[in-house]
């Protein structure tokens, strides 16, 4: 189990690392903003004090821009991303991941040209592939729910992230499993099971769906448990498929994010015990103190 | 084209009939409640009155439930809207389309399992189906965009409404090909070809995809132009694979719903001819007294 930094959105970097690590967590997922915030160095220095693993990076990504200055500085911020993927895994604690997760980014302020706006996505990683290759950094592509097409994301089913991951080297480009973005795909099982034979699942994250939807499905992620979501069947699909690696847990919530992090932090182990079966054992069956895998 | 009822929501049948009709526009989609309002009878003789093509009848379905007397309920219901559907599309004019649109349904309350959920959904289509197809009603299989998933419809692609489809006879049980609800996945443009080739297109459906949200998902559903989809594309789909039956704009927005009924359909009409092209012939490029084709 991983805690994503964005679960405990306003912890600045020293206390995301604090409160994880005192909850027994062995792994976390960083962001780039707060790493910003006390400088690359001194986040890689933090992360390796800590003992923590990394399990991610979130993110890069936004990169369907025409060909133009946008697209340029979009293309060298990707760049920088990955340096950073690279010297945070290696800080980390042994079984860290060099994975940085990249969102798409939506159409073009006016254009309704999705498909030319998924084309320039691909060509995006295939222009940044040969640098995370050499940086030993895999490229994880997210698919996001079809709701964020338009305005974030036009990477929207596991098949299609698939679809573009199999033109690249396994090392370097791999796909997000995310339970929130994929839950309803009537493929699902079938896009797992083929990331899972091919070896593209770079990270599994999982947080639940919870109705009615807030007025900024932006904040939509909810706690395991709280909404629609089977854990059970999808965490076993990616266990069946092999994936080994941690499992992040990644909320998008304002009430949340107003709780006190080391509170919120408790809450998300052990709402992971209750519903998030890794291998045969559900979690639920396990003492709290040997969650942290 | 033809205008959906819920376009108007807040106009009664007469309404409704009048300002399509004295828009010029020759067909028009019903919705079961105005229609049980003034009593399925009256209903006809005003549709018959009117002139009006009857382009489909929403809406059945909401049969997700497990065996019980909810579920029996909601099937009761459905054949009873087939019956409807029958009568109202008789009384309508030559070309007008038996067609009764069905919405999945979500999970029952509590319930995370979406599988079972979907194979209720297509039982109780086999077992309408004999019905319909006695009374010469297609059932519409209604994908809707899975942000409906948990709460709405478990029937989240065009794909999966196929693959249901195939399993009956094509003169009863069709597939609805909204923009709204599919614009956003990969797989689109094959889809709406299979649907084309295997003649399971029963309605086609266009509204735009309007960003940012509201904060009643349901009313996202926006006037042709003003969001991000492209109905060039789809509907050049649509025309290539073979569907020749009528266009409905179907929009559920507070804003249209507030404006004046009269002055909503003028709107349509012209969006209609901007924005949605028929075969060679892009709409805007002609009179727009000859829109109502």
């Amino acid at each position: 189990m991983s805690i994503n930094q964005a679960t405990v959105k306003y912890a600045d970097l020293p206390t995301a690392l604090d409160v994880v690590s005192a909850a027994g967590v062995q792994s976390i997922g960083l962001w780039r903003e707060p790493v910003a915030e006390v400088g690359l160095q001194q986040a890689a220095a933090l992360v390796a004090d800590s003992g923590l693993r990394v399990s991610s990076l979130c993110r890069g990504g936004f990169f369907t821009a025409v060909e133009g200055p946008e697209r340029r500085a979009s293309i060298d911020e990707n760049r920088r991303a990955i340096h950073e993927t690279a010297t945070l895994a290696a800080a980390g604690a042994d079984g860290s991941a060099a994975v940085l997760v990249l969102v798409a980014g939506g159409l073009p302020a006016g254009s309704t040209d999705l498909r030319g706006a998924r084309e320039r996505m691909r060509d995006a990683i295939a222009e940044l592939e040969p640098e995370a290759r050499a940086s030993g950094v895999t490229l994880a592509l997210e698919p996001l729910h079809p709701m964020y097409a338009a305005d974030r994301a036009v990477l929207s089913t596991l098949g299609q992230a698939l679809d573009i991951a199999d033109q690249f080297p396994v090392e370097s480009v791999g796909v997000v499993v995310d339970t929130f973005h994929i839950w309803w795909d009537p493929q699902v099982l079938e896009q797992i099971a083929r990331a899972g034979a091919s070896g593209r699942i770079a990270s599994y994250q999982v947080c639940d769906w919870v109705t009615p939807l807030p007025q900024d499905v932006l904040l939509a992620r909810g706690m395991m448990g709280d909404g629609h979501i089977d854990f059970a069947a999808l965490t076993r699909a990616v266990n069946d498929a092999g994936y080994r690696g941690d499992v992040e847990v990644e909320i998008f919530n304002q009430a949340i994010w107003d709780a006190d992090p080391a509170s919120v932090v408790a809450r998300t182990v052990r709402a992971f015990a209750d519903h998030v079966p890794l291998g045969d054992v559900p979690l639920g069956d396990v003492p709290l103190g040997d969650v942290a895998l």
